[in-house]
């Protein structure tokens, strides 16, 4: 068995990146000393199913069985559903691989039969063998819509169908201020020794989970630790940059920083970003500069090694 | 092109029979010159899908793309979403291939959208490349209830998951004779020169349809022939035998024919039952004898042959 750290860490996760992390602080970590808690802002229902694309990303990455060529879905993947669909004329938008589909009906049923979203990730991830309690943020739907140009559009329609073309303006989190973490979230922040928001999108992955009630504040009182999504103004992945430059704001690890500042202790840039370092000091925020990016199984590791060492010194002052 | 036949044919048909006969008798006919009106009473909701096993069954075969060997689902399947539900923990009692998975989904689709049942099928044979008409009996939900010595039980329920082990006492269909036929049943049977029973299940391919409001009325001033699903006192496929028997009717030929006696103008027997000849005659029915079984797609279009020259032969008096 494997050291433990000793340690204990909540991690806020959004789709590949937040997973990639969870799945380094996984492998360092003992059973019980991890809970990831993920982003449902994006679930929507389609072709009659509920599905959780950030909930199943960061699910199937702990398990083991992601796609890491895509960033979403599983490996070994068959598409006969999906050709079948796309051979009657039907909408092809949205990729549905076969594995992938099983469990969307399989939650979808219990869901249907009563059962909420967080027990169903809880006997999900039992089932895949997955030893560290992964919490969608809330059991209630809090759909993110996207304000643009063409009008203001449910989230896997921008981001999907619509590739983030249009122009950003905004984000609504329905019913977010009105709608309870799922149980153990508060708990979980609460009792951790430090909160990890991982490398996820500030806008539609961190900030859904910052708008459920209760949510901030819990975090007020604890270490929080972040790791830039953003490296020499880019996004690792997705349309976080476009984002914020679309909202009149450079993107950068620093703007990154300020997003979080309310409630961020520690953060962590890229040595792309080091000329950041002053500027993002003067927030009051305490930084790591290291390489970020997660391209190898063992580059995961290393970063939440160096993560939790980070926590580590601020805990011991 | 191949020769016409210059007759029109309405055929009833429930799963596999109904199914083969309509095969052999699409490839003898014109596109135009056959309908095949389809029992819809197994249809069912499982896993939040509309699946309708006849309707299925006589379209994939149509379509050349049913699995002969199961006598359901389609041919080159694969079984991925399924093995996902199974891992999972959930239910398995009704198998979902990932092909026949996705026409679930699109059918489902668009019975939410508001498209009927009749509009769906139509579209999907155009999809499927299928020149004869498939109609489903109805648009609205009529589901079969089975009356047994375990209670009252949904059919699917008796006939797959139970593997009809319950004692049967009778059948209800429900809602039927408020149930008005979909746009195109009463027409095509009015205007056809045959009516065909194919070789289907009595009480519970052929009895829902015979239940709709006004489709039993519609086949009294027709031409009807019907092909014995019972050879030698055994069912060719699936349990009209024991039904029989559990009802007190000794499962024959003959039975068969005093079931439909009421309607019926010719019946197609087999070989193995010619001592039935005369019983059947008595009943005030014509009758063909030959080989029943459907085993090769050669004996499909030869039966098919066969019912059509049955039909020429008592139309020309």
């Amino acid at each position: 068995m494997r050291e433990t750290k000793n340690i204990n860490i909540t991690a806020l996760a959004g789709g590949v990146g937040g997973a990639k992390l969870a799945d380094g602080l996984a492998y360092l970590l003992a059973p019980g000393e991890l809970v990831v808690i993920v982003n449902t802002g994006d679930d929507f229902v389609h072709y009659g199913l509920y599905i959780c694309p950030d909930l199943d990303t960061v699910t199937y990455t702990l398990a083991g069985i992601a796609n890491e060529k895509t960033g979403w879905g599983r490996k070994n993947e068959t598409w006969n559903a999906f050709e079948s669909i796309e051979n009657l004329g039907g909408s092809t938008w949205f990729q549905l691989g076969d594995r992938d589909l099983g469990l969307h009906l399989e939650r979808s049923q219990r869901l249907y039969e009563g059962e909420s979203l967080s027990q169903i990730t809880a006997e999900f991830c039992r089932e895949f063998g997955i030893h560290n309690r992964i919490l969608p943020m809330c059991d209630k739907p809090v759909p993110t819509l996207v304000e643009t140009d063409k009008g203001v559009i449910p989230f896997q329609e921008y981001f999907v169908h619509q590739q983030c073309e249009p122009v950003v303006k905004g984000f609504q989190f329905q019913n977010a201020e009105h709608t309870d973490p799922a149980p153990g979230v508060i708990e979980s922040l609460s009792k951790s020794d430090i909160v990890v928001i991982c490398p996820s999108n500030p806008w539609v992955s961190i900030g859904p989970m910052l708008s459920i009630n209760g949510l901030l504040d819990a975090l007020k009182s604890t270490i929080v630790l972040s790791i830039s999504p953003i490296i020499g103004g880019k996004a690792v992945k997705g349309p976080a940059a476009k984002m914020y430059r679309e909202l009149g704001v450079e993107p950068s690890a620093y703007s990154v920083a300020r997003h979080y500042k309310n409630f961020l202790t520690g953060f962590v840039i890229d040595n792309k970003d080091i000329d950041q370092k002053h500027e993002i000091s003067n927030l009051g925020i305490k930084i790591m500069i290291t390489d970020i990016m997660m391209n190898t199984q063992q580059d995961r590791i290393r970063l939440a090694e160096e993560v939790i060492s980070f926590g580590q010194a601020i805990i011991s002052g």
